[in-house]
Formats: structure tokens, C-alpha cells, sequence
């Protein structure tokens, strides 16, 4: 499928400040950038660094004082794995490819250490494969209200454990928490996603089974078969849309994706294996 | 039922300390001290307070260097309340004691302010009365292990609902945590328990129920019907068997519990309504 | 002094709530209530509870749905002792009343134990006494941000003695929190306070110094000379203004108090020994 | 300089078991190593991987129930660079290698978003440098208590913070957190530390500046020339001198390091600025 992405971000920069951007569509085999641009009013200059491993394309610039505009704006076709999650296994952790261990330890925002007894607990005698991560899914969505504004940037996998709310991040979060617990290789993913409803940057989670990074949705508010990656990490602080350096007001956003096919039919949260990795 | 209750608590005192000891076993209508002796050895001088509400009774001494022993013996008649859980109703809280109020609020251990969200998805549906606080002793039964060493004195209930392990204490604060935040009244209660094994004091809870404490145990380790209660409080802060204040080294401690009467038999843990307050 | 305050809450009540209410000024030998009155539009019944050992003043009313107004007014004369700090001193925890001992211990928002290594290393080589728990008020000025928004009112001492930041009420939990570690028994306490600007409820603490209750505002934004003291408790938990159990929205408040002597003059946040309890 | 190490670690495995292992000494520009060993009994196959960012080397070994030994000897060439600390500046975030960026992100155990406004209080009025990095080991150092036992491998900086104790990598989170909060990036290293007492794996940090990684050591307890690096990581979890995937139990360590020029003469801890990478 084809989808046309973009994204406006406005700042007030009140002093000298580098920002640090992740909003470009990730350049991915399955994953290809027809056409796009990025545009910095004012025309700062860019560098750019590209995460071989995930595909996350950063830029950094250095902002002088006064109005800051980013506006991304592509064509993007995605071209998905989507398999029968049956034979989909996990990994024995002797299996694993050496670079993806770090994705078994804890981060942040994800402190699987904590949270391993609960784990094997609730999905221990799941039978592994694509379908457990399902189930761990199924559990966020079942145990865990998503609220608007009951977490923040500080919030973490141990704090919605307790509270029970959040928001994409946090279900993303305690998804790759659960995972990592369960030595499941997982990390954070950061995209647009079509029918999200409002449209805004939203945050899911890839799991390493079967020799290839699925992505999950715990918060099933968007169909995994409509999602444009942009960047992966660790968790979020890897992933930001944007990380600032210095003193520069947020002043607003939009995000927007739509389906450029047009034939294309408003797809239902799936179950499928979906991977753009 | 008769019981006959004993403790011995060694220290090496290495600086003049102060010890504040709730040992002795809570003077109640229904739980009448037969005969007990209290020994010090060095025999410092003793003061007493007791808690008029929950009849808690503490010693505080001043105690000098040098071996120090504290020695509790009593025979204890426990008269409880054992009544059918269906007709024990939660009161509103416009129709509680205003001086039970207190125990609705957060305390270090039970942070029932931030418990909510889970306390009321979890057992908001059930029907309000003694059942649901046997539904919450239920839930941390089978979803909390018990576990020696996997706790410490700096554990709360916030923790514990992550970790998934703890020893009596910890099950005693998490369920008074659900209590609070599900607006009935709960307090700690430590106690002499028959059956425990291995012997030692034991930490239960209380819940203020259609105007009486109703005791739960969460552990299910020992039957409520074979509790002789020490102290209650908003939570192990305030019923510690023994505070220090000073340099002291633990020694070593023992504690026993026998039914007197010739014809006890062991008991179940019940779901049944006991109360001795 | 005496001093004129007044408070008034609004809400809009959508189902019936219990409010417990804490906005009277404390009945205080040297705090005397000259007039007084509390309005509830519409006149719900009042339920009164006093915390004799505290003086608090706790009402509680079952509120039906729909605006929900409380209103009170008080004239009150305040005859603080008024000491030279260096002659009070702190007691031996042998000698301190029992009632007292619970004030030692750690609660919801003053974690002590957690704080106990910090406050003996910073504070402990300090010569007991009052002027040590102005040194705590100090080095919690010099060393914590007063910005409102930065805590909310699930933040601790734990947290505030990380985040650094806070309002009046996270400048009382360390305060609190950092005496306990120091085995001084310290308990918060709310207020109006007299040029406080912008006017607003304010805490302070108190620590139980030469057997009486010294207050210490470690924010310095109001003379205590001129506080009217509301409640008090173990921390914030105990003394707040409104506990509401049920769903009311909060429209707004205003809170004023003036001198009402003719000659009074502002006064400057002072390190005299001050007490009305 | 040239140091012989070793270190041997013993096993007890219960059941099929991943270890992954990082013991031996980093092999880099400026650590060569002369000869080494790694010998394991039984002798189940390895496989490597090498962080080429880093040097860390890093072994996974499939291990079956029974005794399990893993011993390393190495002979290792350190030349430091050893200069002045005076000239070594700070980078502006704008100026590094955007490879380095994440290590400027907070981790697991190193809070840095929490700890920012700490950091900037305390450490952002000093002139920015390698000096500043010394302040910041200075401050942990007179701040934060060396104890064993007072942590855990769930400690994390934010904690330390607080509790003001820990060992050498609760000391080395804390600085990192401290560095990555003022924008300098920072992260974890372990080695085999010279005049260690008792010895033992060492955990230090390395701060990024003027373009190459120095040590530093908020300990003080060995001399920084006489570290032979073993793993770099952005904390603890990356850089574990073991992490098993199993049942397994630990039976014993011993570690060591000697120099092997005749006339090597102890060193006292160091401010000078000393890199290997």
C-alpha cells in the first residue's frame, strides 16, 4: 500500500538550540520512500545520521533564535510481510543473533528486571511464538486504560504496571517490558499511522521472533497494516520526534497520513504477523 | 479458645538505646489476658502506653549496654466474633466513625491513592461487603508468591504490586491498600498466629465492616481463628514488634503459640467473619 | 494579632459525594476563634469531628448533586510564643510523651527511613535543637525550586529530594521527613497565611521541640508570625482541605486573610521560636 | 604499563543455560593485548561478538547442568593517554559525532531526565571541561557512602540519589546520570582495576570530551592508570560482566590483576585525564 505522510512541527526558539528530529519515514527494503521532502523554515543547515540497524533517520540542527518550522511531507510504499502467526516461534536466546541481545536488557522507560516475576506469572505457560506476544498485548488493552494526559515523559513500564493508565508510549513500553522479561528481544517504534484517531505520531512495539522484527499494537487504536515506521530504540528516549537541546518553545503539530490507493478499505486491527523489518 | 503465647527477643545493646516494643498481646472485650509476665533482663524500668482504639500496648525502655533480653509469656482467651460473611455490609462513607477516617488515607506502605485505578477495574464489580475483601485476599493469594528474603522494610504495597512477591507484611499492606482505595476502612494488624509454620509474629489486616474490624489474612498461613492480636496501626510503621532508636545488633528471636485447650483442632484458614475489635 | 481570614470553595457535585472538609481554623488555646461562620449553599447537614490532640476541625457533609458552594469567615486572635531559639531544645527520645512517638515515623509523602543516611550526614553534625531544624528549612530553601506545577499530589519527599523542585507542600514533606530521620517528631501542618502572595491555603511543618509543637516554613514565603493554622497531621494526607469521595468537579476558590489590627505591620519570614500549639 | 589479569568464575548449572560473558579485556588502540587465555570447563563451544564501537568482547556459551568454569588470564599493554586536564573541553551537543548521541539518552539505571534540574544546580555554574567531570566524581565522592551491601542490582541512580550509599557502579550510574543531564555524554565501564582492595570487577564511567572517552572514577578506590577496560555500555545492563539465560547457580569468583613491569609503583587515584579510547 501506498500512503502519503506528513507532519508540521513549530517551535519558538528563544536561544540558540540544536534539535535532534525523527520524523522522516524510516528507508526500509519493505519500506520505500516514493517521494518526499523535508523542509526548515528557516533553511538551517542539516546533518543527518541514519541507524543502519532500524532504519531511523535523524537529523540534527542548529536553531538560531526566533520562529522554527519543520515540515515532512512523503510518499511512502510499504510492502509488508503479513504471515499466519501460527509458525511464527520465538528464539531460543542462544539462537539470537549476537547485536539483538541488547534488546533483552532493561531500558528507561522498560525495566524488565522488575517485572519478571509478574511476567512468567500471567504469560509463562503461553505457548511461545508470534501468538504469546499477542496475548501480551491483549492484556495491556484488557488491564490498562488508555488515558490522554494520566502520564508523562517520566512515566515508565513499572509505574503503568501500577496505575493502570496511559498512553500509546506506555502500552508500547510495558509491551516491550514484558517481552524483554520473558527473553523476548523487543523494542520501541515510533510511525504514522493511518486511522489513528486523532491523527498524531503513535508508538508501538516490535518483537524479535522467527529472525525478523513483527510489530505489535497494544493499544489496537490503528491497524498495524497502515503503519509508516519512522524510528525504532530501545524505548522512547531513543525514538523522540524530536529532542531538544536549549531553550525552544513547542508552539504546535500536526501529523496527518492518508492512503494514497484508491481503493484502499479502512483495515481492522489485525492479529496478523505484520513486519516492515 | 485458650492460648498460651510466648516471644524472647535478644539484642546486644552496644550504645544507650531506646526500645519501643509491642509485644504483648492487645487487651480487648473479646480478648481477655488470663495471666502474663513481661521479663526484662537487665530489668530497666518500663513505660507504658496504650492505644485506647486498637489496644495496641507499648513498652518504651531505656536500655544500656550490654546482652539484653525481653521475655513475654501469657495464657490469652480469644472470644471472637465468627459470623456469616453474606449479611456484613461496607457503610458508606457518610456513615463511618469520623475517627476511623484516617484509615481510609495513604500511608508509606499502602499507597492506596495510587492503587485506584487498578483496585476499582479489578473489584469495583464486585458486590460491595465482607466477600469483597475476601475477593481482594483471593486475588493477592493467587497473584502475589510468598516468598522469604524477596522483600525488605523498605517495601510497599506500590512495589509489591510490580514485583509479585513478599512475605505477610507486604500481602497485609497490599490488602490494605485495595481497602482504602476502594473507600473501606483497613489497618495493619501483627499478631501471635497458631499453626503458622515456621513460628513467628504475623502481620494480617483489618477492614472496618458494618461497624467492626473484621480481620483478613491474604497469606492464608495460619486460621484468623487462632490469631491472638498485638498491635494495629495505619501500617507496619505503627506496629513494628520492636523499634529502636540507638545501636542495638539482633541476636535472635523466638516466638510459640499453643491452643490450651486439650480438644483443639486445627483449624482452615476461614472465609469466614472474625473479628475481635 | 488578630487577623481576618476567609476561604470559599466551589463545586459542581454530579453524583451524591461525601466532602470532608478542613478549612476552620483550629480552636487553639492561643488561637482564638472571635467570630466565625461557615455557609454551605445549599445547607447540607454538618457532621463535625475535632482531632483533640491537633485542634483540627474536619466536617463532613453528604453532598447532593449540583453547584456546591462552601464559604467560611473567621476572625481569629493568635497569641504565638514567641522564643529566642537557642534555649529549645530537642528531647531525648526517652522522654518524649508517647502520643508523640508516631510522629516519628515515616508515612505516604515523608519517607524517613529512606532519607535517614542524607539527614544524618547533612544535619547530624549540627547542634541539636531548634536552630537544626532551621538549618533543615534552609538547606530545603537553598537547595529545592519553588515552582508551581512541578509536583502534583502524588510527589514525596523520596521525590522532591531528586527532583528538586515543588510547592509549600513538598517543602513541609522534607522537612518533615529529614526531622524523623532525626528522631525529632515533626507533623504538617495547613494554613492561612498572612502575606502570602498569591493568597492561597499554605503549609508549613512543625517539629516537637522542648515539649511544644514549633512551626517552621522551610519555603519562606510568609511570615509564620502571621499563620492561622487550619489543620495538622501526619502529612497531607491527613490536612487537607477537601477530601471528596464521589464525583464533584472543582470550579474554584478564593482564600484571604487580613490583619485586622490597625497598626500591623508585614513581617519577615523569622527564625524566632515560634508556636500556637 | 603492563598488567597480568585474571579471573575465574564457577557455576553450578541446574539446567540448559545462556551465559553470556564479558571478561576479557578490551581489545583497543591503546590496550593491547600481549597474551590471553579464556578457558572453559567443560569446554562447550563459544561464540563471539565484538562491540567494534567499544572493544567490549562479549561470548555467548550454551552450557549444560554440572559444574561450570570459566577462567581468564591476559597479559595487556596499557598506554593511556595521560594529559592535563586543563585543555580538555566540552563539546557542543551540535558538535558530536551523532553516533555518540545516545549516549546522552537515560537509561535503565542512569535517570538522567530526572536528575537534571540537581545536576544544573549544582554543577552548571562550573567552568564546563574535564574539570567539571571531576567535580561531579568529587561530589558523589563526598556525598554518596561507599558500603557494601547497600545496594542491589536494582539500584538505580535516581535511588542513590536518595539513600546516599552504594558501590562502585551505583557510583558510576549516579556520575553518568549527573554528565548526560548537563548534555555531556557519559557511559558505563568495567575492568580489572590495579591495587583494587580486596579485588574485585571495577565499575567506573567514561565522559565524552574534546573527542575522546576519559575515565573517571567517582570511588576513588583504585588508580584510573591501572584500569584495564574490559566492556563499555550506556549502563550496568549492557556492560555485566555475566547475564544468564537460565538456572544457574552461583558458586564463586576470584579476580585479579598484578603489573608486570618489575618496577611498577602504586598509583594514588588521579585527576589527570586518562583515556584509552
Amino acid at each position: 500500500m501506498r500512503f502519503a505522510v506528513r507532519s508540521s512541527l513549530q517551535y519558538d526558539v528563544k536561544s540558540p538550540a540544536v534539535f535532534i528530529l525523527n520524523v522522516e519515514a524510516a528507508a526500509l527494503h519493505r519500506q520505500r520512500i516514493i517521494v518526499e521532502s523535508l523542509t526548515l523554515n528557516p533553511a538551517f543547515p542539516i546533518e543527518r545520521f541514519a541507524d543502519d540497524e532500524g532504519g531511523s533517520r535523524f537529523i540534527r540542527v542548529n536553531a538560531e533564535p526566533g520562529p522554527f518550522h519543520v515540515s515532512y511531507h512523503a510518499v511512502v510504499e510499504v510492502d509488508m510481510i503479513d504471515e499466519a502467526p501460527e509458525s511464527i516461534q520465538e528464539l531460543p536466546v542462544g539462537d539470537l543473533p549476537l547485536d539483538i541481545m541488547p534488546y533483552l536488557y532493561p531500558s528507561r522507560f522498560c525495566q524488565s528486571d522488575l517485572l519478571g516475576r509478574f511476567a512468567r506469572r500471567e504469560f509463562g505457560e503461553i505457548e511461545p511464538g508470534h501468538s504469546r506476544v499477542t496475548a501480551i498485548c491483549n492484556w495491556i488493552h484488557d488491564h490498562v486504560d488508555y488515558v490522554r494526559g494520566s502520564s508523562d515523559s517520566q512515566t515508565s513500564a513499572y509505574d503503568t504496571m501500577v496505575l493502570r493508565a496511559g498512553v500509546c508510549r506506555d502500552f508500547a513500553h510495558l509491551g516491550i517490558a514484558f517481552c524483554r522479561a520473558l527473553i523476548i528481544p523487543a523494542r520501541f517504534a515510533s510511525g504514522y499511522a493511518w486511522q489513528l484517531d486523532p491523527p498524531d505520531f503513535h508508538a508501538v512495539f516490535e518483537a524479535y521472533l522467527g529472525g525478523q522484527w513483527y510489530l505489535f499494537d497494544a493499544t489496537r487504536q490503528a491497524a498495524l497494516q497502515g503503519l509508516v515506521r519512522i524510528g525504532v530504540g530501545r524505548d522512547a528516549s531513543d525514538a523522540a520526534f524530536a529532542t531538544i537541546y536549549g531553550d525552544a518553545e513547542f508552539k504546535g503539530m500536526s501529523v496527518g497520513i492518508d492512503a494514497v490507493d484508491g481503493d484502499a478499505e479502512a483495515e481492522e486491527p489485525t492479529t496478523r504477523a505484520v513486519s516492515v523489518a
